[in-house]
């Protein structure tokens, strides 16, 4: 993967999903194929707009979608239910949470 | 810091500000030292239910909140303004969006 030189900017309003984990111990060798696998297909989905992610004592991934119809279409996906049944192979525990994104500001140093 | 054994586990609606960086290159010595007072003055604001965050390519921190009015005093929080005001020497680039949690569900294993 290239190093990430920018962040997701978006306009409000539109959805998030946080995805909150802790792995399992172990090397559960099939996880970064499927996290991977899982993530590409996200993004071929109606109304994906981004994904962002960071693993250090705990994963956080949030995607962006812009309905919550389209968060919904893609968690039914058939590969994505598949992977959605295997989560306790890979997570000690997990939390989503569907957001509706009302504000978003920032700003970015051009140097 | 001892070992994320759990996730924040809530009752929506809530809020969550999700505020995604890039860091800048070099020590920024006094930046971990600011991140953690920011944290801790965070936790005794009004409101506030709880802070999750990871960093790799790029920063993710989240902080959970009962109201919008309480992520907005904490906005104007005399100490936090300051530590607003130098973002630029700490962050390349950040995001922060505010939120509104609408729905959460989740799964742990208990061994």
């Amino acid at each position: 993967m290239k190093p990430v030189d920018h962040l997701i900017t978006l306009q409000p309003p539109y959805y998030a999903v946080v995805f909150t984990s802790i792995r399992r111990e172990g090397d559960n060798i099939d996880y970064s194929e499927m996290a991977d696998r899982m993530r590409a297909l996200a993004s071929e989905q109606p109304g994906f707009l981004g994904f962002e992610s960071a693993r250090q004592d705990i994963g956080i991934s949030i995607s962006y979608w812009e309905s919550l119809d389209d968060i919904r279409a893609w968690k039914e996906n058939v590969s994505h239910r598949q992977a959605q049944e295997r989560a306790d192979d890979w997570y000690r525990s997990y939390r989503v949470r569907i957001c509706r994104v009302e504000r978003e500001y920032g700003s970015s140093i051009t140097s």
